[in-house]
């Protein structure tokens, strides 16, 4: 028992990562100075700008875009060319890899370009804006005959939910039971509906769960709460998904959290659980209190991941694996949230079927 | 928001208890010791016996009685009579008032004798085998014309739960929207099936819900996940309680969790969220791990909930005011559950429907 | 390993008392009920009252009396006697045992006179107000033949540091090295010097330092950290103890924390750590925070402390065991207090000589 | 007060300092890739390796040497130069920058041999065998007249002590009053007396304290404990240091914890506290326990800080602020644990004196 629970994932969790980088350098080429292109300079095109500068070895921001040509001056901050159209920055010959993050109706067509292009692409999630879009984004990939798409699931990379998909895999604790999620903003826009609330925040729980778990959801339910005061225009989620082999997923969905931004998880497998944890590294004691600091948003609870993400994505692209949500991942996403937002108009469980996943995709993680 | 993290309870929350207790003593008479007659000296006949004679104040055991003589006599230990019959000890009159601890099925009729005494009796849950027994239970008490009857849903005194109250009655973090729970034991007996998860452990919920949002619930779902390797003749359960208002109710139960007993609930409010967080005094740091130990059943968890529902049943005798669960809370749990059995047999949202309070229960807590 | 987290102490900790209070019981005679005299109607003797009342089996409180009747007359409530001497309330003969919370300067006197009337006392500590009073009552104590005698360190009845203690008694992580001690108030009063912080916080740690390691303290050292801006005519001091076989203990005494009143300590043995750990029942999340409320003071942080020292009060007049600190502990303290004193004011180290222990002592806890 | 609590720092609390790495840029030339040669290749050196490939934007590992010629060939893995002596790489024109990680006793001559050829080195602490080296360093970095040193000091790199320092230097609760240290490793070496308990491992609180308080130490004491039965050949250690404004500084130093790494800190001051809190991403449930595994060993503890460290110091050699401990640092703290090994032998409080800071450090972090 002292074993399982050591082996409590460390800070430096991902050292094992190594020896796929190594198998990578090996597999062929020495590794190479990856040459990135930026589509999209918001907020998270500018926060993925900024990881790739600082945090990850062996990559260049060469190139970027945006509608907004300001915007996209101020990332490139003299330091890379700046180009005027997306086509033009995916046809760049000295672009050798893309990251989308422009506005989420484009990430379909500019994938699909991408693939056309030959050059790898990570494509911030939802990877397509319909079922049959996602479609032909798995076709393509199939068509190029090799892994080019990955869909910007971070929590993927997050150490927490690693932690959770190891146990699971390893079946330290058993086989799992319940995974229990959370997913609370501090306060959403005020254009999201209860429908947006499953297609843009649930879809997040969908992928990791399945992730974690290893196995497709099989069956989904919603349940819809009163809604807070706080926002009249949407309601509390609880969504409840069965997986294939059993086990039951919950959700919590909550934009109007007000307190900050909370996501939590807890694995429940036949012997012991695994909670996600993320504590800021410093408690207080002030004013009748004795706490930590909740992050305001997502961008600070998952820095490590979308560090991560983009340092195993280069490892990849010199030979390694892939370890994202592949463009099939994207379309179960997508269709599992179809779903669920059928189980919510209607009120019963509902079915979920994304059909087989093809050959192609049966060795990615 | 200083002052809202600040009126976390205290340990010594219950001090404002003592209005109530003084104005029960100044409702009539001086305080009077109670002397107790205890039916049933089983596990939990004897923990009753031990908690009255160490730490309730104004109390007295007086009389025992067990199927088992030998297990009434050790109990007894020589400070008090030993009945033979439960119908003895009922009619003893140097007993004040009654704690029925005895087997379920004797719950309702003990109760109904004790009423017919005039008695005023402590039963443990279950009140009652069936509806038809509870609602016969429920209206004795009335035709009595005075609060008799109490029932042992002992977490209404625990302090973690009377904050959880509190917060909602108060509104001091905004109106609720949901209510997480998890109630995991150790290991379960082997005839628990799943209707008994429902019947036995769920209806704690059940009632603890109700306490805290302070209102009946409309709808209930029960989901099952595949059997645990640890016990295949009954299944981990996700219940969904959906109250009279909208809010939601997520309760998992799960009776083999082998690392221990472990009661845990969330409340979400508009504005935040209050936990129950039930440690040890002491935490340790051995071995590799950092933590605390886990409770191996519900007795040490809820030892302060089962001091204070008989100190505070002490207090309503002697004219204060019942806080615990009435004959018309003991139904309702019931008819609550009987619904939940019928969702889980049949796979659908079942409607719960207990009908209206009597007016004779408008006051009680 | 397991057994040893596992054996964190339960909430209900103290059932292996019960074996105490029976041996007590048939050491002589039945329980009766201990009919109580209370000397001191202010804070601490008003909560001492409400104990009793409320939360102790097998005791009454007869008899009150205070220099302030107003004071005396509140906490009497009508329903007990009010002596206008503490004499008087001495030599009342329906008064079995006594509680003294009046100001420091009577204790010893009104102790002596206790001894004297041959009737058990609870003094709140200090138990003198010079080292020769404290000899004074030792003496009557041995002379008067019997236990007669407890200081109201309340502190050795707190679960936390019983299982810290019991640690220790057990070896169950080795033996100990270091004990770590932290004792902050919120504000404290604008009398108090540094001196004060010794002689009346600092001994709250020296006394539970000797009950933890159940051994004497051979030195201590003082250094005084610049004050803080709230409180300019005291020092936040830093004490270092040398136990008798080598343990330190340090004591970080600060009564102008303002964020609450905080007590700490964490045992460091051989072979782990034990922390004290004092939550309250919940959790909450608000307003960008995540964590617990801060007791404002002791009496929140060592309720169940001053209830179990009552209790077990009444089970060692009853025939049982005396658990609480004796004449001697108190005199040893103030001893070893003394010795601080000194070497604050002259900055060396000071060794502790309290003399050896009577053979009077020598079975107290 | 939200404020101050939710101002708890970020995981991705670095970001700020991409203000510094933007002004280096600017200061003179575009940002090159700094090319780094190793000298020492055991676990420090390794993991420095390991960490500049995986994780260091702009910085490439192009030579390494160590005595044993295996290990070296181990860590170049076939993608970088092997010199067979510390002298070739220093000269090799190829390399930018050093890491020194060779055996201690080579630290200074390395040093003084780096800044010779006008290279930057980056040397594992402590920089100097005696005050004498340590003196010549700093006399021969300034003679150079740039910066060209930094110390190991990793965790000046760790989030939560550079939390700590941020709410010393922005006095968010006010000024510090005391800082509370524990030092524990699992297993110590066997050749290690308390004489190197305080040189190897102290020294890393002594520099700590320095850079969380912003001002040097005055004063020093320390105490030995018994020694554990597990190394009767050191003895576990309190070290307590005074601030030359007269803030304590206690250090508990413990080589055979047993259980784990362990490095703990509370930050005492005037109006609140911070502490940090290095927990692991995933707590469990398990056996009876609930809690989190505890890193074995030093690497995983300071897993970010090691490296922010070179990410920083990357960012230094283009034009940014170095952040890292100085030569002057490195001095200060041999000085002061120099001070602390007289403490130890003689039993008294000793007089920290290093002299005054050159105006060539003035500037530095």
């Amino acid at each position: 028992m002292q074993n399982l629970l050591a082996g409590t994932p460390s800070r430096d969790h991902y050292r094992s990562d190594q020896r796929a980088r190594r198998r990578g350098r090996r597999a062929g080429r020495n590794n190479m100075t990856i040459r990135f292109g930026l589509i999209g300079c918001g907020i998270m095109g500018a926060d993925h700008a900024r990881i790739l500068r600082s945090d990850i070895a062996g990559a260049e921001l060469v190139a970027v875009q945006d509608m907004d040509t300001g915007r996209a001056a101020a990332v490139a901050d003299g330091n890379c060319r700046v180009h005027s159209t997306a086509e033009a920055l995916v046809a760049d010959r000295g672009v050798d890899a893309l990251i989308i993050a422009s506005p989420d109706r484009t990430h379909a067509p500019l994938t699909l370009a991408a693939i056309a292009a030959g050059k790898p692409v990570l494509c911030e999630k939802p990877m397509a804006a319909s079922l049959d879009e996602a479609r032909a984004v798995v076709a393509a990939e199939i068509a190029a005959g090799r892994p080019l798409v990955q869909v910007g699931f971070m929590r993927r990379f997050d150490p927490g939910y690693r932690a959770l998909r190891a146990a699971v895999a390893e079946e330290t604790h058993g086989r799992p039971l319940f995974l229990h999620c959370v997913h609370r903003n501090a306060v959403g826009p005020d254009y999201v509906t209860s429908d947006l609330v499953l297609a843009n925040s649930c879809v997040h729980e969908i992928d990791i769960s399945r992730f974690v778990l290893g196995e497709d959801h099989a069956r989904v339910r919603v349940i819809a709460a009163r809604p807070s005061r706080r926002a009249a225009n949407r309601r509390p989620l609880m969504m409840i998904l069965e997986s294939a082999s059993g086990v039951i997923v919950s959700v919590e969905a909550f934009l109007d959290a007000q307190y900050g931004y909370d996501v939590q998880g807890e694995l429940v497998c036949e012997d012991g659980t695994l909670s996600l944890d993320p504590h800021p590294p410093v408690s207080r004691r002030h004013g009748g209190l004795d706490g930590y600091g909740v992050e305001p948003d997502w961008r600070g609870r998952f820095a490590d991941a979308y560090r991560y993400q983009l340092r195993d994505f280069v490892v990849a692209l010199n030979g390694g694996r892939f370890l994202g949500a592949s463009a099939w991942d994207g379309y179960v996403a997508a269709a599992t949230a179809e779903a669920a937002l059928k189980a919510l108009a209607g009120g019963n469980v509902e079915t979920v079927d994304a059909g087989e996943r093809p050959m192609f995709y049966a060795t990615r993680a």
